[in-house]
């Protein structure tokens, strides 16, 4: 059942969308005269170029049904291959020697999630800091998508692969064709990303406009300055970003309800509305509190420091316009009960999803309330429609795998020999694509500590967050590859 | 639906063997001589027995049926009641002013926690030593059990107040009659007991063996000494310790398939398979891991000190033969990972159960099973048995209220403004009703640091986490009262 057609065709996509991405990269290292990036950028995009030419005419059209286990494979290895070649331009511009090192740094690019192993990141090429943002973008609505959007003969078979790619527990299709559906996200993504980067430019440069708009709308926090947001020390740039993570964690589905003018079903998303309350109630709590232990000066910077912040936690983003690392422990449980739930399902972040939380939460009710009442008929019911079985399975099956994962690699990242607060949030704040956690990894430092085999380890526990567990988790397993 | 009538039975019943337990406790105090204590227990006892007696004179025995509601309602109360009630012996022996501090040691006492607010327990009075540790036998196999077992006239209504109390999903009834199974389950108890006692004469005196044997086979954790079992520091007691902490563990349900010699069935039982698998692969995990970084002379003194850590924590006891707080994250986080798990169900071990991590994670591999061949039929069974529908939901409700709870209660215990790892850890061991934690609440530490009203929250974590969340919730919750 194994269709290496299809495998081959990918590659020939993501190789051509690589490329692309690599000429554009190109001209940036063009524009700012960085010579050896451009030779490199040039150099890459040329063998992709080849490489997909002569991929594209080996290979006919495939017609084979692909199986979501299948979809699973080409999903996993797809990101794989692109993190891997978005390595390079990193090892060929000297900015590291390390393959460890520039792994880690594209791996956390693509999954969105922010993690750098640079110390001092104002040091980099011009050319090198595009890519790096450009690598949330293109990760944050999904690679495979992006190939499904742009190429026409990706098409009909697309179904399981997009499935297994796409954030929550059920897919949701706009529109009967895949690659319909897949144009709509990704033209709702563009409009956000020019609606923020057209608001950002009175405040900053184009170049910085479009990086950190790359790393919002993504959720993913790559910065070009060392100090993250704090760089800018404005209260616009602040309320600005804070609505845009606000905006990326937000189903991308919504929107489409919105241009149909769908307005009330849009506005009384159950999702959304858990989403936004727990929002203003850790935004909250955290003004409240560091208010009434005299750490904030006023309510006005207190709100917008704890709102700030909160958004960049739920939404994955990972952006700090404070060194959070130093708050009290209060705040820093917030923060860190937040690194696990995540934005909404179908958005560009990361983490477990609201919808998980609110499914799990509606089965735990019923449960009580069967309890209490034993012939009382409670149905499981998200925005007036039933559960489906398996999408409850599935949110069941994820949570205690996400949970049982966490264990297991803060165990492996222990034996670095850190503290515990900053080997369990270096682990979550990865898996969970987020960015920065406590400890020795807060936001004013950075992942350059562990060992290379970890950051081997932390790199790929990126792509299993980003790719909601099962897909990476297969290829590992031996069991998988065993029933052919 | 509310029965006054059952509750004051109930009410009668407890203070009964309350007085019962103070009289006990008044002849140590008498034998050791310790006038004030012994004017105190009897006091408290007279009061006792004749408040028991009114009950049972003006109260005739009550006829309805209990609901699972009335169920939960009695066993919350009633476990309020005992820890309150306990609480004043240490007030009336001066052992300490603060009611906080006695309610949070008697409450770690019957919800077998362990956890002390003493910095020195050496000083008090043997009579109050007795007392503590006493709680902790009566609180292993639960209050209302004993009162079942005891009492002709509570049975028949007891089905649903037991259940409430029984630790695990489903409560495996070994006889027809609810009074039969209690006397089964607390013959187990006191043969255990016996048997553990007699095997500690050899090393310490029979005060010393007594209390020791009270925390361990009721999974306590009380010591009479302030370094724990590292006091007699021998491998023999170590041992027995060992045995018996892992031997309370277990489903007592299997110890009565002994009895009727299905050895087959016993030995086969899933839970008890996996229960013993985590043990030693975590044991040999930090034995391996502590030799190898030369923390550990000797492969003996080292797995001595190992299986013994994993066995307490796993088993929520919490002795120590070894500041563990003091090991490297790797450990740390294996224990930490433990103080959730906890022993089987149906023991007198706390935490989230071994089935019910048994039961999610097949639930998972059934998923992931159904991903890969949509057809595939795969029933979720445990022993062979199919898992009823009402005790998957219990087990996923349950571990997500548990976890819920978990972050809530930590963000509570966070105002007192202590580090993270004092602040998770001292929540996961007083909800997993396991002990000791790390950093301020390591085991060669306690409690004493935290405010009275933190004490007074970590004290109702406890008795939540020993009747497993939904009583104590319960009775806290205003729209279970409101339903009427």
């Amino acid at each position: 059942m194994i269709h290496p057609k299809i495998w081959i065709r990918t590659a020939g996509a993501l190789s051509l969308i690589m490329s692309i991405a690599f000429i554009i990269c190109a001209l940036v290292a063009a524009f700012y005269g960085e010579t050896p990036c451009l030779k490199a950028f040039s150099l890459l995009a040329l063998v992709l170029l080849a490489a997909s030419g002569v991929i594209t005419l080996l290979n006919g059209r495939p017609k084979a049904d692909i199986t979501l286990k299948d979809g699973f494979i080409i999903t996993a290895f797809s990101w794989i291959f692109v993190s891997v070649t978005g390595a390079f331009p990193l090892l060929l511009c000297g900015c590291t020697s390390s393959f460890a090192d520039a792994f880690f740094e594209i791996c956390s690019g693509f999954s969105t999630t922010g993690s750098s192993i640079f110390t001092d990141v104002e040091i980099l090429p011009r050319s090198i800091l595009f890519w790096r943002s450009l690598t949330h973008w293109m990760g944050g609505m999904g690679v495979l998508l992006l190939a499904t959007a742009l190429f026409k003969g990706m098409g009909s078979n697309m179904q399981n692969i997009i499935k297994a790619e796409s954030p929550g527990p059920s897919l949701s299709k706009l529109l009967p064709r895949i690659s319909d559906t897949a144009k709509v996200l990704y033209g709702t993504y563009i409009i956000l990303t020019i609606l923020e980067f057209v608001l950002l430019l009175p405040a900053m440069s184009p170049f910085d406009s479009m990086t950190h708009t790359f790393a919002t709308v993504g959720t993913g926090g790559f910065s070009c300055y060392n100090d993250s947001l704090m760089h800018f020390d404005s209260y616009y740039v602040d309320t600005v970003v804070t609505v845009f993570m606000l905006l990326s964690g937000v189903n991308f589905g919504l929107y489409f309800l919105l241009v149909r003018k769908e307005f009330k079903a849009a506005v009384k998303d159950e999702e959304l509305l858990f989403y936004l309350k727990v929002f203003l109630v850790c935004s909250l709590l955290i003004t409240a509190y560091m208010l009434l232990t005299d750490r904030f000066t006023s309510f006005a910077d207190g709100l917008s420091k704890a709102t700030f912040q909160v958004a960049s936690i739920m939404t994955t983003t990972g952006f700090a316009t404070t060194d959070f690392a130093l708050w009290p422990s209060f705040c820093l449980l917030i923060l860190f009960c937040l690194l696990f739930l995540g934005g909404c399902a179908s958005s560009t972040a990361g983490g477990i999803k609201a919808v998980r939380a609110l499914i799990v939460g509606k089965i735990t009710k019923r449960h009580i309330s069967r309890l209490l009442h034993p012939n009382a008929m409670v149905n499981l019911k998200i925005n007036g429609r039933q559960v489906e079985m398996s999408v409850a399975q599935n949110t069941i099956s994820f949570i205690f795998l996400y949970i049982v994962l966490f264990f297991i690699i803060s165990m492996i990242v222990a034996m670095d020999g850190k503290d515990m607060v900053t080997t369990f949030s270096a682990t979550a704040t990865c898996l969970g694509n987020v960015g920065p956690g406590f400890g020795e990894v807060g936001p004013m430092s950075n992942f350059s500590g562990f060992s290379d085999p970890i950051k081997i380890v932390l790199a790929f526990t990126m792509l299993c967050g980003r790719l909601e567990l099962f897909p990476l988790l297969m290829i590992f397993s031996p069991r998988f590859w065993r029933e052919g």
